[in-house]
């Protein structure tokens, strides 16, 4: 399928049907094809460069901000002292770049499917792709799920930052995947997983915090406003092994001036708080 | 403008350049050209009803109900009693709808210059247009900014439900139509009007809170999540004549029960503090 008509990229899919957002492209940079998915860099006209997998949006220039920080700072800031952290997927280097700025964090390991976009990213998105760059991350080719079956025990925090449940993240929403997650970590870990919007399919959501209550005892949902994804939002699975953590509650908090100076555009430590926080229509149903 | 191509509505606009919402459209219900715009109604294939004012969408029937019930319950629950209210433009009927549902509310007046969007949406949009049914409602078809030339002092809060800065609804952002809310306004009076998005146009909303600020001593950005609008959110200007009034705390809180039985579907007590957190880009222009 062309994704690129009359110079708009159009995000048409059966995941959110009905509905669709486009962008303007000024230049298309980077058209590939690799083992996994589709690959698409474009230089939109007032976005900023966008990354596209199998035609969904994984991030603009304008926004990806929001996302990375909150994925990132709020497990790792509701963890009392999160020092190694595991990051699944999250290709273009955005999380990594975000993790490595708290002051915590000692060591990072990512483990990523597609070298390719490993590789675009770094040539294409270097804004994100700096990530990469930290010298307490160690990045590995391979599959994350694979991965951990190896590693017990080993993290204070895990953040899948997975594209949506079709291709090769599918794996990565399904309850075998949770208790993966469960026995890589340490005691009292946090983990973290992008987990979709409430307005397109509260029961996909639903079903995921399904999946993960079968290890985890203390499960939460906060969200973020991301205008490029669809709804303009997405969501985060937040969910620890401990069971007396109050995960909207930040452990950490930086101080104005750390967020200056590490460029953190979005998280604080209220917006932290606010996330959780959930309309009448979700919290009924996520909560009852 | 053809608005409609190969069954879907797009909403491309200047205000919002290189983006554009799309739904896929079942069956147009209605369309005309009224003295002021033209208006639009289609029945969407997953999202239910649309009204579309000028190409831009006001309100479908997917995600109404954050916006009518955040610009009401915002203001309204702010307010230490707020007996009575005015609402400026809400042509469809919603925001009358939510402001009736709280129990301090006697008198609402509403003014709508566009008598031809009231018609049209009790004939098609009957789950907002309801609002207009309340024996508590006055309804008058004129330009709210020359009913409030002569309205001084009368009411508790007002709620300006306005489309955009543009066409009919431009002089609603204007310093004068701050000075006209607080002669209006009963002392300690609130106001919330629709204030547009932060991604989108961040100088925007600091010029129009710049003009409230001439007025209002406490002026604040409230914001929620609406997916069929731009950016997939919407944000509120809540302004008080009291200074003292921290409008991020309700004082009046509905209880679970109330929230039921009225159909309130997205606000509640802990969202009305929530939607007042801004990212850090966002608070270091609106507050520094």
């Amino acid at each position: 399928m062309d994704l690129i008509k009359n110079g708009w990229f159009s995000e048409v899919h059966d995941l959110w049907p009905g509905q669709c957002f486009s962008l303007k492209v000024k230049e298309v940079l980077y058209k590939d094809k690799s083992e996994y998915q589709d690959i698409l860099i474009f230089e939109s006209t007032n976005n900023g460069r966008a990354l596209i997998l199998d035609g969904i949006v994984q991030c603009t220039q304008k926004d990806e901000f929001s996302y990375q920080e909150m994925i990132t700072f709020i497990p790792l800031c509701a963890h009392p002292n999160p020092e190694r952290v595991l990051i699944v997927g999250g290709g273009d280097g955005g999380v990594a770049r975000e993790v490595q700025k708290h002051p915590s964090v000692k060591e990072i390991v990512q483990v990523e499917i597609d070298e390719k976009v490993v590789k675009a990213s770094q040539k294409y998105l270097p804004f994100m792709a700096k990530g990469f760059d930290s010298p307490k991350l160690t990045l590995k080719i391979c599959d994350g799920f694979e991965y951990m079956k190896n590693h017990n025990n080993e993290f204070d925090v895990i953040i899948t930052d997975s594209s949506d449940p079709i291709g090769p993240a599918v794996n990565l929403f399904t309850e075998s995947y949770y208790k993966l997650l469960k026995t890589a970590l340490k005691p009292n870990g946090i983990i973290s997983c992008q987990a979709g919007t409430v307005w397109t399919d509260l029961e996909h959501v639903k079903q995921t915090m399904g999946h993960c209550r079968k290890h985890f005892g203390n499960v939460k949902y906060a969200y973020s406003s991301v205008p490029s994804y669809p709804d303009g939002q997405i969501g985060y699975l937040i969910a620890s092994l401990d069971d007396t953590n109050d995960l909207r509650q930040p452990k950490f908090t930086f101080t104005e001036r750390q967020l200056d100076e590490l460029n953190v555009k979005f998280y604080n430590d209220e917006i932290h708080g606010a996330a959780f926080v959930l309309p009448n229509f979700v919290r009924r149903e996520l909560y009852k």
